[in-house]
Formats: structure tokens, C-alpha cells, sequence
């Protein structure tokens, strides 16, 4: 844990050194839960973003892409459901000030139990084969079922009580608990209430017109009220899936780790309309099919996992998250889920609209179910960076930093070396650049010795470095040095662009699929 | 006048028709001033972005690209003036409840003095050369130059009242000239108040401690506070640019004329950070730059035009606008604009941080100049859509519509039609589209008459379709058809990939600059 711990914080530190991510507004002192792509970053992100779009638009035939306003008519939200249950219970410490997610101080309170029951089995676990007392044996296991059930039974008091919207017992709760304030250990509680996550605006100026608008919470919506636009202009028939990627909005309360709940964060969203009945099949194709995306990319199969859901929320009727092993554990990385008829039924009945498809094969109208693929685009960026960035230690004792991004996502594909300030290497170099620029990302870098530059590049995830020394300019061939292998080959410069493109190429990590 | 009026109304409607633009929640009946890009729209969209983005960041060593968030810390705007100076006059109607821009108003009353003036002016230059009364002559012409001199006087008042902040007058002012409301003619009018065009919002639950938050009225702001991370850890040395395309929102009270004024809206902006003193030298580079790379997308010559702004921002010692020949006249495109060191002054000035740049050549401290380059992705999207949207008269008399669109920026590059639905012709289709679709998105169709499915492309901007028919089977040759010449050649089926990046490429097409 605490090695996983120390390489979260070499994350957030290579990602702000190497102009990968930068705190939010940071001469105002930043703004919580809000970054900045830097230049670096900006390329990596537009590169997952571009990847997925052509895996899902490009490369299926019955995917088509939109790209819907952030804003939307506030009654969208009235029928997703997110007007009325997209809350979190607060509660504030009256002594402190502070303010807290009732549910997980709950949570955290229940998770404490189940440590101490696996303490008291570790114990108990590692004496085993010594002398050991009968009787102590069985207090210690009741006393590790006793918490445990006492878990159970705070973790499933709490859902009931959420679920039946009796706020006053979740308070109640807290208290039989004695739950304190974890940061002054207070105890004078507030009231438990709701508070809805989405952000508020108003359209229009300042008069009793103005409309109460929100920043959307997910894409998926603008999929959804623009489902027969598009098939009907479209001709598409069923199955057909909507894509989107864009920015959402959530009020986290207690939002953290990096960039993995943020409160503006940018979705990558694919909304599958299929026959009712026909669901499941393609629940399972799609849980299948993103896993293998995600897998093209080299991250390594063991990082990834299925959890499928136990409890699914009111409008689906499957679901299941991809779970990456992120710094901090494994974590969802992107959803799946059969999210039945809810959206589109839901928008018929608030529009007044028909939003049925007509089966021409079945001579039949319809609602279409839906099958939904989400992934986060800045968790994906977290997933990639987070992986790829590795400590080595080299032949020669030394160690080196490398950012191994798979060569398709990095920011910048190859940069030009000259060996030397003189002799003329430099012109050579630049004229290298000039005709690779039009196709790749380039850099040029001519400062410090040549052995730098390349850690300079590993650290930046560049996956060659093309160097140009005085054997270039009597044949016409330079170094080309492969980021992961350190190995470095003499290649005549003509060949660079088919060497690079190669392994730098979507088609090509796509056929990986 | 009539002609591009109804031209305008084309564009809409075939906007909507071929999935290129919806009305934004259209089954809620609409949100003002906010659209949805389609199917093919969102494709068009993110191809003139991509183009953008190449030729700024990729073709230039020195501008590197990022990402930076819509939600900014408020002080920001503070520093930039937006919360003190982005104001709109409003006035109300009493009797109609109708809300204004009180200087629209005014513009409106003066631009009718100019065009009563030019009617003048065209009726006495029609009578030029016949029996003319020399008296009839002067009073003509004392009018003309009254209203000119009337139009003027008012203008100037506005201008002045706007810019003291006296709004009274510019009440008095409206009054004075017996403005009446467009719609109803009733000249009962409310005060004139400001109207601060930015949509708030607040981060945080709804507490005491909820902070103001804005979204952002323009990305500039971005990059100035990113300017000392960017430069130092990319390396930067002056001069060199920071480019950035994202959403921004404002607030319009009227807003109108489709997707060139919208409320939600994206902006392609960089900015270039030089040496105090050498502003003049890059602005004139980058407009020149910049005109160059709209005129390599062929939309016209004679669609374009500078107009060099008479009257500077607070900020500007120079600004100019690349005009384009919308569909209701020339209108701003791109804004180049020498911003000083305004911006970046302010922020070291609110935020207590220095914002200077250490020159090694001069040895020498300084907060960099800024050149900006801001176009409207939009704006973009309307010219090149309804420049190439033609209805063209054909040799036999008939009619077709086209959406010559700029091969680089098509949605879809090539679609391929079996000649008919049988004897195996869709399945050969099928295999060229297997093959193209690693590189092109690329559409199947095989509905209709092959001469129907043509135009359906036409209509489309697809600037390629693929024919296979009987002899297909026998040589592996298909039918290519030009979209706006309709030429049709014989190839192999082996060249086709080749034939489409000859004429797609984003490579080919910036070369043209």
C-alpha cells in the first residue's frame, strides 16, 4: 500500500513537471477538483479521445457520432431522473463547519470493522500451529463474526434508509454510531439532507423569464432526445448505436484522487438502440468488445476486471463496470449497462413526443432498448499515464524514468537529435523535421549531451529519438533509438516515415482489437 | 437581398434535413440559441478542428496546444475585467414585457438613417445623365448628408454614454428619437440597466461556503494563467504560442442567426507571447498566416475580407477581423488582435504571482506581449457549409443539390454502391469498405437507383462514390465518381485507397497554404 501509495504521488508530480496536468487557476491557489491539461497532456487526451472515436464511429457501420450542446432544456433532467434522485446525503459537524457525505462517514465507520476483523483473523491465522488455546479460539471467532455481522447490519440499515428517503434515521444512525467529526472528533451533528449534484445556471437575463438551466451531469441524455434526429436523417436502422464524447458536470462534494473524480470531467459515451428482447446479447458483445479495446493497448491483461453489478439503479436491467487497477486500486474505468426503455419512454411521456422506431423486418413499432458503453476519457488518461510511467534500473546501475505510452497515444512521436550545435547537424535535423511535421508530432531538442535529451524523451513518452551525427551527412542515415528498448538502429533517413508511422499508427494498434 | 435570405433559409433546412445541425432538446420544443451537432455534422466539426489543430500545433515548432478547463477560479475573470466590463444595456418594454439591448436599439434607428441615404444616393445616381433640376440636387443632397451627419451625432452619443457609463442618456437618448418596440410600437420603456453576459453557477453545496463560479465567456484566460507552467516546463523561448480550442458561453440576450451567435459556442483561439515592442512585426505575420490558411480550403477569394478595427478594446493596441461573405453579408470570421500585456499584467496584479518571462539573448526580465489569433469553430462551420451548398442546373435541365464541401473536412469520404442488390455486387462493396474504413469513414448504400443514391451523397458533401457492378466480378475494376465535376473513372479496386488520401489528406491540403 504504501508503494502503491508512493507511485500515486509520482503521478500527480511527473504529470505536473512534464506539462501533462496542471492544477486549475494555480496562481489563484487552483480551484478543488478542477484541472488543466498542459501541453502535453492536451495531445495525450486528444489522442485517447481520437482512438476511441474511430474504434467505435470510423470502424462500425451502424455507429454514427453526435455532438450535443452542454446545454440542454431543464426538463431532460426532470425525465432522466436527475432532477429528483441524483443527490447525495450531506450533513454538516456544527462545531467544525465542515461538511460530509453521511453515507460514507457510514462507510468508513463499517470499513473500520471489517479491518479489525481481518486483523483479529490475521492474528489468529499466523498463531496457528503454535500452542493455542480452545476457548480463545472460539471468543476471537465470535467476536470476528460479530463484527462482521455488525457491518452487514449498518451497511444494509443505511441503504434501506437512503432508499426509503428517511433521512432523520441516517442521522440516528450516526449518532448510535458515535460517529465523530474525523478531523476535530466532534459529534454535534446537523440534520442529514439531500443535496443534488448538478450545476445550476440561468438562461437569459435576470427576470422573472430567466430559465433555470444545468450543466449535464452525463452525454448520454443528448444521445437520447436526439435519437429519431438522427436515425430518421441517418436512415439508420436497428441495431444502431450514437456516439458522443464531451464534458459533464458533477458537484462533488468530496471529490479526489487526481483525476479520477473530477468535478468537469469529459465522457466518452456510446448509446446502442436494439430490439427489446435482444438486450442481453448485446450487453454481453459490448462488455466483450470494450474489454478488448481496452486491452489493444498493451496496458497489460492483469490490470483489468469485471465487476458486475449486484444492485443496478432504477433504469437498467444489466450493468457491469470494466475495473482498471489504478494507483489506488482497482477501480471502475468504464460501465456497461442494459438500460432497458427507461430514457427514451421516459422522454416520450415528459415531450408528448413518439420516440418509436418502425421494424421494417417486423412491421412493427417500437421503443428500442438501449445498451450503453461510458468510459471516462480523464480516467482513461490516468489509467494510460499511471501504467506507463516506471522506474528502471538499467545494466549499469543507474535508473531511469520512462513514460512507456503506448506509442499510438503519445503526445509526441519522434524527436530530432543533432549530435552536435555545429558542423552543420543541426540544418540536417530541422530539415528532418520539415518533412516529417507534416504527418507527426516532432520535436527538436539540441541542448545538454545527447544522453540527457533521450532521458529528457523517455520521461515525456516520445517513442524515438532520431539522432543526426557526422555519419549523416556523408550517407544520408541516422540513429533512430526505441523508447522501451533503449535499442538504436542506423536507418537511412527516406525510411523514417514508414519506420515511424508503423508503430505509431491507429490502423495498426486497432488490428490489435 | 431576397435571394440570400432564401439562401440562408436552404442552409438551415438542409442542415437539419442531412443530420448536420438539430435544434438543440428539440422534442422539449427547443432552447434558444443552442444547437446540436449530427451525424455529419459532428464529423464536419471535428475535421475543421483537426485542421486547425494541425496547422497550428504540428506544422509549428514553437505553439504547443492545451486543454484547460471551462471552470476557472473567479478571480480570474476579475483580473481579466469580464466581471466589471462584459455587460450588455438592456432595456424592457413595459407595455410588451419584451426585453432589448438598448444599443441595438439605437443601431438599429441609425442604420435605417444610412440605408433612407443610400436609397437617396441611388435614386439621384439612376437620374444621373438625364434632366436633372440643379436645385433638386442640393436638397438632395443636404438630405443625404443630414441623415449621415444625424446617423453619426447618434452613434457617437451612444459610444460615449456606453463608455461613461451614463446610462440615463442613453435612456433619454432612445426616447429622444421616438424609438418605438419593434414588435408592438409602444414607446413605454423601463430604465437601462447593464447586464453582465457571463452564466454563473456555484461550486460547492449551498452553504455559506458555495463559491461564485463562472463558465467561461472566452479560453484565452486559459492560457494566460497557464502561460508560466507551459513555458517552463515545455522549454518554451519567446517568441511562441499557446493554442487552445473549447467550449465557451455567453449569455446573449439576442442571440440569433443560427450557429453564428450562439450562447454555448467554441472558440479556436492561440495565443502568441512575443518581446515587448515586436507585437506589430507578428500581428501582421499572423494575419497574413491566418488568411492564408482560410484560403487553402478554396471557399473563395472574394469571401473574404479584413476589416481593421477603428475603435481598440481596452486591451488591443492593433486588432483587425478576417471577414467572411455569410449568407446575410460580411461578418467576423477570425479576430487577430495585439493584445499588450494587458492580460497577463492583471493576473500578476490580482494573483501576486509574476508572470515574467527571463530572455537569455537579452538578458533581461519582461511580461511578454501577446498576439492573439481567435476564430469561432461555428462561424467556421457556417461559411464553409453554406458556401458549398449549391444548386446546380445540369446539362439535361435538371436540378441538383451539392454540398461541395472542402474534400479535407467531408464527413464521409467515399461511399460505396453496389450497382444492385444481387449477383454477390454487395459483398465485393462490402470488402472495399473492410479495407477503407481502417483509414476513411466511409458509407455503404444500396437502396434506390444508383443515379438517386449520387445525389443523396451529393447532398451529403461525399466527395467520392465507388460503383461496383458486373465487371467488378471479372477485373477487380470499379466506377469512381467525382462529387463536383461527376466525371466517372474506371480503377482498380486496389488504387482506391491511394486515389481518396491523394485528395483527402490533410497533408495535401495545408500544403496549399
Amino acid at each position: 500500500m504504501a508503494k502503491q501509495e508512493d507511485q500515486f504521488k509520482n503521478v500527480i508530480s511527473h504529470a505536473k513537471e512534464y506539462g501533462f496536468i496542471f492544477q486549475s487557476s494555480e496562481i489563484y491557489d487552483g480551484l478543488s477538483a478542477v484541472y488543466d491539461y498542459g501541453q502535453n497532456g492536451a495531445e495525450l487526451k486528444k489522442n485517447i479521445r481520437e482512438y476511441w472515436w474511430k474504434s467505435m464511429v470510423q470502424m462500425h457501420e451502424n455507429i454514427v457520432g453526435i455532438d450535443a450542446a452542454i446545454f440542454m432544456h431543464p426538463t431532460t433532467w426532470k425525465a432522466s431522473g436527475h432532477v429528483d434522485a441524483f443527490n447525495d446525503p450531506l450533513i454538516d459537524n456544527k462545531d467544525s463547519k465542515k461538511r460530509y457525505r453521511a453515507d460514507v462517514l457510514i462507510e468508513d465507520y463499517a470499513e473500520k470493522l471489517n479491518q479489525k476483523a481481518q486483523k483479529e483473523i490475521e492474528k489468529a491465522r499466523a498463531r496457528f500451529g503454535e500452542a493455542f488455546n480452545e476457548e480463545e479460539f472460539v471468543t476471537t471467532n465470535a467476536r470476528v463474526m460479530e463484527y462482521k455481522a455488525k457491518q452487514r447490519q449498518i451497511l444494509e440499515r443505511m441503504a434501506h434508509s437512503l432508499e426509503t428517503e428517511n433521512l432523520a434515521d441516517v442521522k440516528a444512525l450516526i449518532e448510535e454510531l458515535e460517529i465523530a467529526d474525523p478531523e476535530t472528533g466532534s459529534k454535534n451533528w446537523t440534520e442529514v439532507r439531500q443535496f443534488n449534484l448538478m450545476f445550476g445556471t440561468k438562461l437569459g437575463a435576470e427576470a422573472a423569464n430567466a430559465m433555470d438551466l444545468y450543466l449535464r451531469p452525463e452525454t448520454a441524455q443528448g444521445i437520447f432526445v436526439n435519437f429519431l434526429n438522427v436515425q430518421k436523417t441517418g436512415r439508420m436502422k436497428i441495431p444502431f448505436g450514437i456516439a458522443q464524447t464531451g464534458k459533464a458536470f458533477r458537484n462533488e462534494i468530496v471529490a479526489r484522487q487526481f483525476i479520477f473524480r473530477m468535478r468537469e470531467f469529459e465522457q466518452m459515451e456510446m448509446q446502442f438502440f436494439v430490439r427489446p428482447g435482444e438486450e442481453m446479447k448485446y450487453y454481453e458483445y459490448w462488455k466483450e468488445t470494450r474489454l478488448k479495446w481496452h486491452l489493444s493497448l498493451g496496458l497489460g491483461k492483469e490490470n483489468y476486471r469485471f465487476h458486475d453489478h449486484e444492485k443496478l439503479a432504477h433504469y437498467a436491467n444489466a450493468a457491469a463496470d470494466i475495473e482498471f487497477n489504478f494507483p489506488f486500486g482497482f477501480k471502475e474505468l468504464e460501465g456497461i449497462h442494459s438500460r432497458t426503455d427507461f430514457d427514451l419512454k421516459a422522454h416520450e411521456q415528459f415531450s408528448g413526443k413518439k420516440l418509436q422506431y418502425f421494424d421494417t423486418e417486423l412491421n412493427e413499432n417500437y421503443v428500442p432498448y438501449v445498451v450503453e458503453t461510458s468510459v471516462g476519457l480523464d480516467r482513461m488518461f490516468l489509467a494510460v499515464f499511471s501504467t506507463a510511467l516506471k522506474e528502471e534500473t538499467l545494466e549499469d546501475g543507474s535508473v531511469r524514468t520512462v513514460l512507456s505510452l503506448p506509442a499510438v497515444l503519445a503526445p509526441t512521436k519522434a524527436a530530432v537529435l543533432p549530435l552536435v550545435k555545429k558542423d552543420g547537424l543541426p540544418d540536417v535535423a530541422r530539415k528532418i523535421i520539415e518533412d516529417l511535421k507534416w504527418d507527426f508530432n516532432v520535436a527538436y531538442d539540441e541542448k545538454d549531451a545527447v544522453g540527457r535529451r533521450y532521458r529528457r524523451q523517455d520521461a515525456l513518452g516520445t517513442p524515438f529519438c532520431i539522432t543526426v551525427d557526422h555519419q549523416t551527412l556523408e550517407d544520408e542515415t541516422v540513429t533512430i533509438r526505441h523508447r522501451d528498448s533503449m535499442k538504436q538502429d542506423r536507418v537511412k533517413i527516406s525510411e523514417l516515415r514508414s519506420i515511424i508511422n508503423e508503430e505509431v499508427s491507429v490502423r495498426n494498434w486497432l488490428m490489435k482489437m
